[in-house]
């Protein structure tokens, strides 16, 4: 099977992304889930563009990667000086990847009149900074910037700027449509030619969305003889983002046959494609291909009525193949064996036929109509099975709460605070906290009132909170959807809440959060005495 | 200049998507939109399926169309009966339309496994239903469904239905990738055959977009000679949707050369993709290509600076061929020269160097610094320069507010309420209110404090309101940023504001939505009476 190297740029190119700013703890969580998926290449980012960058590179040496080369980006040297005297070519080295990519400019109108120089000095600045590079022992990728276009305004010129590279002794070619204005048959002529004549090193392919062919285009690079596929997942990036790595793995894989990652992470497309969605707090889209919501679900009435008699009728792949799931808008049919996985860790006597399996599928259906979503939250899940099969006994009744907020002078001074009380074995506690928001009192009360009952709470604290509004439509009077993450420095576990109230949601979320650990603990001490 | 007819079928298989449901007045809506637009056809229902399409279908002949063709869809006639004794072809001719599109069976396995009939009986069904509807003066499309996978799997029966149709005296060929499986070079392939051999019939193109390439397999099938493009406005359909119409329509006309719709309609491409999202309730994607509000949207710093330079460095397309408009983000990487543009529509005197611009990038790195982005809140920036500038005065003052959210039972009653205290010209207002959550009863009370000040306010309601939390890692103790967005029923604006506190920051935003209200009815009023 012929490979093809994935070469992910969503914490560089997708990151360009409006509304898309990621922490270095995300950064350090995207790079995690691309190794595990196992593509080849994870570029992270431009260490000589910001010290967060910077921080990231420092940190991300701690992850030992299985699968994935990390590669730092930036471009060539600035005109009329040397590669040592540029200080983002030497960030570059302060990165210490083991493969570093750059662009440089293949447009000859780019050259003149945007960075206002001579194609000649434009060439030295390409050759000379690969050569720097690879005097460095870097794999050096060279990002040929706008070539499509610079090769339909001056042929000879965009092909010499990849000659400079090679001669530089790059080791891959990555030919970008940078304005993402290219079609198909115009990526795959051009493609050809560049595969044809550079011989001796890889071709890679970079896309950008704008005329909505980034996927396709890709595809038939690939056609055309590349083997070196950049995109990011989900489609991240500027503008219309760029090539669509969760689209182009699973055809490049499924369909034509090439290898990509490892074979038993296809399946992980989908859980791939949510989990990168969450940490960079956009919604994934529905009609998403292979890995949204919608990708299989049928609708139409002669459609449910052929993918019944035979799947295939109406689906291009099964999928499963991708961790997906089918689904039937009019007659509700859920995915019972992915559910009864989860089940059996809990109560391994429980079938797929069992009267408790349909319970709990018919109660999952509604919390998701309602608005939840158990694939972040699997410890909110874990307890709603446990509720649903009779394995729960509350820790504790929350028997009042109450928030204020306020303003007290016009000096903008607000202060949050609440009250909270508890029951617990019939014995009531009730305390209060001031916190920075509404939300942040309620935690530290809710705590507070615990913590005597339940002195191994004090090693619990929230590592992450993310709100995402649903339906914005409704504005101010949406649900909101509270994804709560809670350690207490072994275990991490994270619950949900939904609610038009964001305190509510809130709530429901940390109540779960603690119930999980008191549970846990529960749990632990049978396994230790066992 | 060569002619592509474009099928419109949003209203029908456009309202096969997952929670798109048209009523009779909204499909009217887009027909109107469609035809202003410039399409050939409109397919626009099955009114043998439900009795909503046979109402739309009497009222529709009330408006008379300038540019498209109606038409109504359906199927071939059912298996060993008459076309005469279908009901569900009778019922096409009752839509009363010019133009009649049917589906028949191109694949063999649908054929015997799905409808379950002889491979033959399937061909008399195809030539008999056409040949009986242009018996009754139809124009005829057929719609081969499932062409591409029937030619792979048994080529010489796909072609066979084609001939059938062609024998029935079809006016044209739609080759169906209904599955939405195939990629461009196969779409491309075996379309050139269709129209290599069928040279009597137009050739028409139809795409489903389950493998993320639905518009260049269009492309690619108009490079082959078809000269009929299926699809739906913005890709709505079952699944992963359609081939997006607004982006094969500018690639094809704009790029290619080919004549879809008047020329003088380009421009309106977006408004069109906005007001059929409206219609369908569906919020319009920002990444969509030519059309999304990002599609021309730049963020990076060294894209930024090019675009100033010379705008088709970074875009492929000028933006205001299809209606779009190019926006500079308010992020780290945006340089003076963006912010002085904004700056300069308030006070045309004020230049890059001035004082003022120092103290505004000033302020303006310090909020962003504290979690503010002003990218997507560009009335937050517009208030912050004016309050940089003195020119801007408080239409009133926030006193005193109060909000209280409270359980009061174990029954899991969640109540919220807000008070607030205004200022307007020394008189004092106080209200309260009671809300889905906190924010909304906020938002609520501020509203009914002011209203009667402000009469015109009533006209403003949000209309969007999302949450992103910062640096997640803070927890519940996290900033969050808010953004607010408003409209008065003419004008959209959106607000921003961050604090750790969810409630402040909301109310940060809210506060801005208002002033920014009362300036631009101000400045209105200045320009009408002048």
């Amino acid at each position: 099977m012929k490979q093809i190297n994935i070469f992910d740029s969503t914490l560089r190119d997708g990151a360009q992304a409006e509304g898309i700013s990621f922490s270095v703890e995300d950064k350090l969580k995207v790079v995690k889930a691309l190794d595990e998926l196992g593509v080849a290449y994870i570029e992270a980012g431009n260490p000589g563009s910001n010290p967060k960058d910077l921080e990231f590179f420092i940190k991300v040496k701690a992850l030992e990667l299985k699968n994935a080369k990390l590669t730092a980006f930036g471009s060539t040297r600035r005109r009329d000086i040397t590669p040592e005297e540029d200080a983002n070519v030497l960030s570059l080295l302060s990165a210490d990847t083991k493969v570093v990519a750059i662009f440089g400019k293949s447009w000859d109108f780019h050259v003149t009149d945007i960075i206002k120089t001579s194609l000649e000095e434009n060439l030295k600045m390409i050759q000379e900074t690969v050569s720097f590079l690879k005097g460095k022992d870097k794999e050096v990728v060279f990002d040929a910037e706008h070539f499509f276009d610079g090769y339909k305004s001056n042929k000879e010129y965009a092909m010499n700027t990849l000659e400079a590279a090679v001669s530089g002794k790059a080791d891959s070619l990555a030919l970008c449509d940078t304005n993402g204005g290219c079609t198909p048959d115009e990526i795959y002529e051009i493609t050809k030619e560049v595969v044809d004549k550079f011989k001796e090193v890889e071709v890679g392919i970079h896309c950008h969305n704008d005329s909505g062919m980034a996927v396709a285009n890709s595809i038939m690079a690939v056609k055309a003889g590349a083997t070196q596929v950049q995109g990011t997942y989900v489609g991240f990036g500027e503008r219309c983002g760029n090539a669509n790595l969760s689209s182009l793995i699973p055809t490049l894989q499924i369909k034509k046959g090439f290898h990509c990652i490892p074979e038993e992470n296809i399946e992980t497309l989908t859980s791939t494609a949510i989990l990168i969605s969450e940490i960079a707090n956009v919604t994934l889209s529905d009609k998403e291909p292979y890995v949204g919501r919608s990708a299989f679900t049928h609708k139409a009435g002669m459609h449910i009525d052929g993918v019944n008699k035979a799947p295939h009728s109406f689906e291009h792949i099964n999928p499963e193949l991708v961790g997906n799931e089918r689904r039937f808008l009019m007659s509700e049919v859920a995915g019972r064996s992915t559910i009864i996985k989860k089940i059996s860790r809990i109560d391994p006597s429980i079938t797929k036929d069992s009267e408790e399996t349909t319970r709990i599928v018919e109660k999952l259906k509604k919390l998701e109509y309602y608005g939840y979503q158990f694939e972040g939250a699997d410890s909110s899940f874990e307890l709603l099975i446990r509720k649903q099969l009779g394995k729960y006994e509350p820790f504790f009744d929350l028997e009042y709460f109450k928030i204020i907020g306020e303003q007290k002078t016009t000096e903008n001074q607000f202060s949050s605070y609440a009250m909270v009380k508890v029951k617990v074995d019939e014995q009531v506690e009730f305390s209060a906290a001031e916190g920075d928001g509404p939300v942040n009192a309620l935690d530290k009360a809710l705590r507070k009132s615990l913590e005597g009952f339940y002195p191994k709470l004090k090693t619990v604290h929230l590592t992450d909170y993310k709100v995402r509004v649903l339906d914005s439509l409704g504005a101010t009077a949406a649900k909101v959807r509270v994804l709560i993450t809670s350690t207490d420095g072994t275990a991490v576990w994270t619950t949900v809440g939904v609610s038009t109230d964001i305190i509510e949601a809130s709530l429901i979320a940390l109540v779960d959060s603690i119930e999980y650990k008191l549970i846990k603990d529960i749990e632990n001490r049978y396994r230790t005495h066992k």
